[in-house]
């Protein structure tokens, strides 16, 4: 197999056709990369994840971490992994070069971090929880804040975590219980229980630093009553140097369907009534603090998703080309040789199936990452805030589709594989089960449905999604100019008439208050808008595919044709299918809303 | 939890009410059943199942069989279980009193089986492979095959497995290359391999009687060429006493994603040019006789499939009940107390969706069931033979509908858990990854698809189709008077009508050999198919419920109201989304058959 991780060719398709990454070349930030640099990078990540992060995918899965004596206990293999995608760079790719980083733009830092995801996501996560936390006290902690925590989490020796999640409170954040109270010395005494914390305890770092969720002694009720902590495993001395443990406690460990690679900790804080901890930022503002790196993480959490998606895809596409088996439909003859399933019509549809999910969410995550790199690097104000008021819209969607469709082709690989592909012989079954996590973490599918649908449209009077209605718009222009387009944007333009029409009616709704029938089928309208998207980013991919063949390059014909027939398969076949959903939106059908729990 | 297996009403609703299994008790063969005694075996099940199947279901899959000296062990607690299965006669539920059985109808015996099949599918694998193997002897076999390996697998002594699947060849049964050579005795010597033979090894039976499809010296090429044959693990000397092991080699077991407590074993037939296996039936015949039991076996995966969607929908009903979080989105006031998830529409929906799926599956099993016993039992030998027809038609639906749609009630069950239901500290994510095999073995979905569209529709000259339009019609006219299930109906009647045209559209496509082009998107066909069946199967249970309201028991109104609301759900958010599938397949759409190798 040539690849497995993603595909190169598409990878340089979406940076240096689609997305123009060359472009950020001007800019003062980026004045000392060029393509070269870009693809060292893009090269080194693919070679350590290759090399450190997937050979032991399967035994991270199969010996999950251990609790012992208080600690969680991983496989030795994956320190090693982690210590080359330190040395290397990756964790700051991003960062300023004084701040030892490489000063790459985010579209490029995921599209490294995109080959580690699709490696072993269960060892991945160690890394990705730590650029969250080290984003978390860049942006809010204090100077001294800095010296002592991220400071060393960019140098690789403390490594951190997000501790939002109580047993009783779930997805509910408003409802914590985790209080601190303030100390004589300026710093806070934390009591409470924590679930779910990923990477909660492990043994790669002399430090762990918990960004935690908590609420002060005179916090108003509700979110607004939630402020952000650092807590760390080991105190840290005034000169950096470690001091005595923290009343942190391992309580135990999840054991996951999927993902298992990666500790899911119960954590008890303050359990002895010693467990010190730090304001990050002013009292009460945690929750917009968390929420304003978490744009970052989210497609971060739906770049995973796609990954394990497209490992998934490209395994099955080598699978379906090497194995024969049967014959086509209009060959009755069993004297002639079996073919590989591929030829198979069905096994062509899981595959194209894959492919339009999977290369659509790829191209939405990197587009995205460039839209991130516009909030931080864009030219003018004006070009950085409309950056961010489309990012905030797009959010919701990056996180929650590649999290439900590359899901989808992970269920499809594991078809084409058959009953191998139900056996742990196999890499596909584990895909589908590290994935299905995505769905459930960052912000289950249903919150992200009621953030789409309840505030990020309306936000800004509506700017985010204007921008998108003439992006949109765009897209369908320059795709007239190719009459081999027509059939793949008229099903985008009627659904995305019909979907504003939607929008506009639902919107009027809420502001009229009619909030729990508006908000009902939030799930259908997440549909429809993904659906759009996508089918957006496919009509501009198609756009590229139809310059690119105008070229005349024989070496990618193939490729292009590929990217049209997905197109195709993704705007006739999925994007049609959206009308049902948006006749029952219309309708403002109410047979979810009005079903009551004693008719179950 | 008050019901775990399944809802006890609504098995009553379907018994009683839908198919009327009262009526059955007026033929000679029921004539000594009644109500209290088809209850008294129900109940018998349900609390075998509870005492001895759910209990270990978690261990099981934690403790999957293991290979030792060339045997499979199991946990101790399946012993037990199958043996209290068999004390109380549920193999031979089915058989005549005189041959030890209950003489039950098909329809019962399923309705019982369901009750284990939700409790754990691992262990139950083993009586329901056996049931498979034993039928096919007592359908084939000679008097003696019958006295030798039927009458001890009847009295639960000998076990067996379907061993059809080899490595090169999957579902390709035309190319198989197991040989059998005839011996001096009459008898055969077989050699090849087998995988992915479930009960292939255990320590449950005193031998197990292998049902093995194998080639002929003078085989004709193709599907037409395969025989069966009876490949016991123990010889069996004439007096019906155990002979010397038989040279069938466990090569080893295969490690699953799910359904771990059966053991899916590689055998090696024949490694030493001692393996003795007896004909069944006539030479060249296998596949007639395989196909012949097939039904049935179908029908039972397909009830697997819905009962792992049933204990699952349950669970996560139970769970929404007893969890308490968030607020109603017009509830912005933290201060007030959290509502059980179960008042979140969005959860209302993935329940009201779980029942949809789950109860549209379970009334089409015990249809199909209750078809079979018409088969058997119906008055007329034109009774019988239409049922055979419709149940010819219906087999590739019952098969692969629960087996996707039951499937995704397991995703949804493990949403509605969220960061719970992704841990094995809860029972949702094994039902998925038990469920996941459903639609991949005793053929997969594609297979059925095609057996749909290429075979099943144009057989006996369509006799079963008419037949199905007819019944459809039928319900429709029948629902004509409630007015209030107007809006049910009606959608019914426009995906009928409209998937008719397709069907005749592409049936006379394959008549004029356009072959690889009508069945390209069989996969559509076979869910526009399958959504307006089980559509169907909801109208009528919906007309069953206005019945059921209108006799004014108060204690039967919520159930009712169910009913009806989950028809609501399932025919006007599912049904009208099958349009999408009859447009593709009315343009006769080639993007998946145009679709090339080398552009992926």
């Amino acid at each position: 197999m040539s690849e497995t991780l993603l595909s190169a060719r598409n990878l340089a398709f979406e940076l240096y056709e689609v997305l123009d990454a060359e472009a950020l070349t001007q800019r003062p930030r980026f004045a000392e990369h060029n393509r070269e640099t870009f693809d060292a990078a893009l090269n080194t990540a693919r070679t350590i994840a290759e090399k450190y992060f997937a050979p032991h995918n399967r035994k991270g899965d199969e010996h999950e971490p251990r609790y012992e004596n208080g600690e969680a206990l991983l496989i030795p293999e994956v320190k090693p992994a982690v210590d080359a995608f330190l040395e290397a760079g990756f964790l700051n790719a991003t960062r300023d070069f004084e701040a030892g980083g490489m000063q790459l733009p985010t579209l490029l830092s995921q599209a490294c971090f995109a080959h580690f995801q699709a490696a072993n996501a269960g060892t991945t996560a160690y890394p990705f929880l730590t650029m969250g936390a080290a984003n978390l006290i860049e942006s809010f902690g204090s100077d001294e804040q800095k010296r002592l925590f991220l400071q060393p989490m960019i140098e690789g020796r403390f490594f951190g975590t997000m501790a939002l999640t109580e047993p009783h409170a779930g997805s509910s954040l408003a409802d914590i219980r985790t209080r601190a109270e303030p100390a004589a010395d300026g710093s806070y005494r934390l009591r409470g229980n924590k679930i779910f914390i990923s990477g909660g305890d492990h043994p790669l770092s002399e430090n762990i630093v918990h960004m935690v969720l908590a609420k002060l002694p005179d916090a108003p009720p509700g979110v607004k009553g939630i402020s952000l902590f650092i807590v760390p495993k080991f105190l840290v001395n005034a000169d950096g140097s470690l001091g005595p443990r923290n009343d942190v406690l391992l309580a135990g460990l999840f054991h996951k369907m999927g993902w298992r690679g990666t500790t899911s900790t119960a954590l008890n804080f303050g359990d002895n009534g010693q467990c010190v901890g730090y304001l990050v930022g002013k009292p009460h503002q945690g929750l917009a603090c968390m929420f304003q790196m978490m744009n970052e993480a989210r497609i971060g959490v739906g770049m995973g998703a796609v990954m394990l998606g497209y490992a998934g895809y490209l395994y099955s596409l080598d699978y379906a080309r090497q194995r024969p088996q049967g014959r086509l439909p209009d060959n009755k003859d069993p004297a002639t040789a079996a073919v590989p399933i591929i030829s198979h019509t069905d096994v062509k549809r899981m595959l194209l199936t894959q492919k339009a999910y999977v290369e659509g969410a790829f191209d939405l995550g990197l587009y995205t990452a460039r839209l991130f790199d516009e909030t931080q690097s864009g030219e003018t104000e004006v070009q950085r805030q409309q950056a961010h008021e489309l990012l905030d819209l797009l959010t919701p969607i990056v996180k929650s589709w590649p999290s439900e469709f590359c899901l989808k082709a992970n269920e499809l690989a594991i078809q084409i594989l058959g009953g191998h592909g139900y056996t742990r012989e196999y890499p596909v079954e584990q895909y589908y089960r590290d994935n299905r996590l995505n769905p459930i973490h960052e912000g289950t599918h249903g919150i992200q449905s009621l953030d789409l649908l309840g505030r990020k449209l309306a936000q800004n009077g509506g700017a985010g999604l204007k921008q998108l209605v003439r992006l949109i718009a765009g897209t369908c222009e320059q795709a007239r100019a190719f009459a081999s387009l027509d059939h793949l944007r008229t099903p985008l333009e009627q659904l995305q008439i019909r979907l504003q029409s939607v929008t506009l009616g639902l919107l009027g709704d809420l502001a009229q208050g009619q909030v729990n029938l508006a908000l009902a089928n939030s799930a259908l309208y997440l549909k429809a808008f993904g659906h759009c998207v996508i089918g957006w980013r496919w009509l501009q991919q198609a756009i590229h595919a139809e310059q690119g063949l105008a070229l005349g390059n024989p070496a990618d014909h193939d490729f292009y044709q590929g990217k049209l027939q997905a197109a195709r398969y993704f705007l006739t076949w999925e994007v049609p299918g959206c009308h049902n959903e948006l006749a029952l939106l219309e309708a403002r059908d109410d047979t979810c809303l009005s079903m009551r729990d004693e008719w179950f």
